[in-house]
């Protein structure tokens, strides 16, 4: 990192998680797309349970793959700038929304063809919680962070709870899908799935792939060695405005 | 706070948010009794359904208000002796695992009466591995933190990653209790239960309950200003041992 605005901050093993959890997302993705495309019958959008197959598939990619990365680009990318990180941090969760929007349409249009009621389940309770504090999080992310006129205070009154929110969201999002692990596989496989058979294994071990990123991305976030430092640029720059605006009212989104 | 040694260290909200987490805490434990003991007949320990009714309600109580209360000490006596607290702590995690053992001694002896294959659903795989690394961190938390002989070194380089695992396998008890209500609800009331019968829905309450017992332990510990603080005596005594044992061994456990 010679010549960087880093210089001195050690990252150690951090690059190693990283790698984990790129390696254990992108697993999570593959065996739920097995899983559906070869034990369940592959995907569809006719209003089949292959329209259901789509579900958990957009789920996984858009609530937990996506939306850890989404969380990950503070300490990956250490050396953009905030803003551009911050940028990056609100495209990337604004992708996973959209695949998780597309991942309840699915299930709803499915529901909807076949007569089956909707919101009864545990799952369908958290997923919801879920998804309405995320679409939350999201909009309130963008006022306080992205728009130019809200003052530090503000922003620093919000950031340790969007920053805690957001991780336990990203927890709660993926206990919802081994809620949905165990309903699928209670609905689908319920007399074969006391014999080891192989979908049952592969849904267990997708779940614990699942924990596994969770608990990756956690440890990343949370060690405080790793977090992002302010380049000595974006420090003047802060302390630059912080001057400039008695209001209290940055220009440049650093510190927040 | 007047004279004592934390003067000058404001709680702030705390105290609230602990009242918070004790009333989600028994709620859950009471509404756990009210599913088993009403709903589901009662408690029994005759290798009948009435025996596994034991078991979500000793899982509740030591995986989850049990445990969370033991990681909660730290915060709530912050005027006590840190040895006090340990030694506290340690004692609520070992009760909390003798109600999980009897928990698992539940299911497993009506599993065995009943001829139902074990070890097969996500919801075990999770409970096994939270039990297991459970387990583990006790024993290595009495090894690093409360026998005597325990470099200081060995305990920095250890106490992050306790702290770290501990909250993680909190959750991850939590996380398995939800399998573990969604379990049962589809083993027992499959029928009704989309039909939002007042069992389904006590159950899926129950679920965000738990959930919401999980988020606010969890904003508590890792908030840093609402962090234990060392008393003066404390850093004095652990200064004193520091200079008297030159080889990095503390007979005070402060600092660790």
């Amino acid at each position: 990192m010679e010549g960087s605005p880093l210089e001195g901050h050690s990252l150690g093993l951090m690059p190693w998680f990283v790698a984990a959890t790129q390696i254990l997302g992108l697993a999570a993705v593959i065996m739920t797309g097995v899983w559906m495309g070869h034990y369940q019958g592959g995907f569809a959008w006719d209003g089949s349970s292959l329209e259901f197959n789509v579900h958990p598939l957009c789920m996984v990619i858009g609530m937990v793959f996506l939306y850890g990365d989404a969380i990950l680009v503070y300490r990956v990318f250490q050396n953009e700038s905030k803003t551009t990180v911050k940028i990056l941090h609100a495209v990337i969760h604004l992708i996973a929304l959209v695949a998780a929007i597309v991942g309840l349409a699915a299930v709803f249009d499915f529901h909807s063809a076949k007569n089956i009621p909707n919101m009864y389940s545990l799952h369908s309770w958290c997923g919801l919680i879920t998804i309405i504090l995320f679409c939350i999080q999201w909009v309130m992310g963008l006022t306080f962070f992205l728009f130019p006129g809200t003052a530090y205070s503000l922003r620093a009154l919000y950031r340790p709870l969007h920053e805690y929110l957001g991780l336990g969201l990203f927890i709660l999002a993926i206990g919802t899908c081994l809620l949905g692990i165990t309903e699928k596989l209670l609905f689908s496989i319920k007399d074969t799935y006391p014999k080891f058979v192989p979908e049952g294994i592969l849904a267990n071990a997708l779940g614990v792939v699942l924990v596994g990123f969770g608990l990756t991305v956690g440890y990343i976030v949370t060690r405080s060695e790793w977090k992002r430092v302010a380049s000595p640029e974006e420090e003047a720059l802060s302390m630059h405005f912080k001057t400039l605006t008695e209001g209290d009212s940055p220009g440049s989104p650093e510190g927040s």
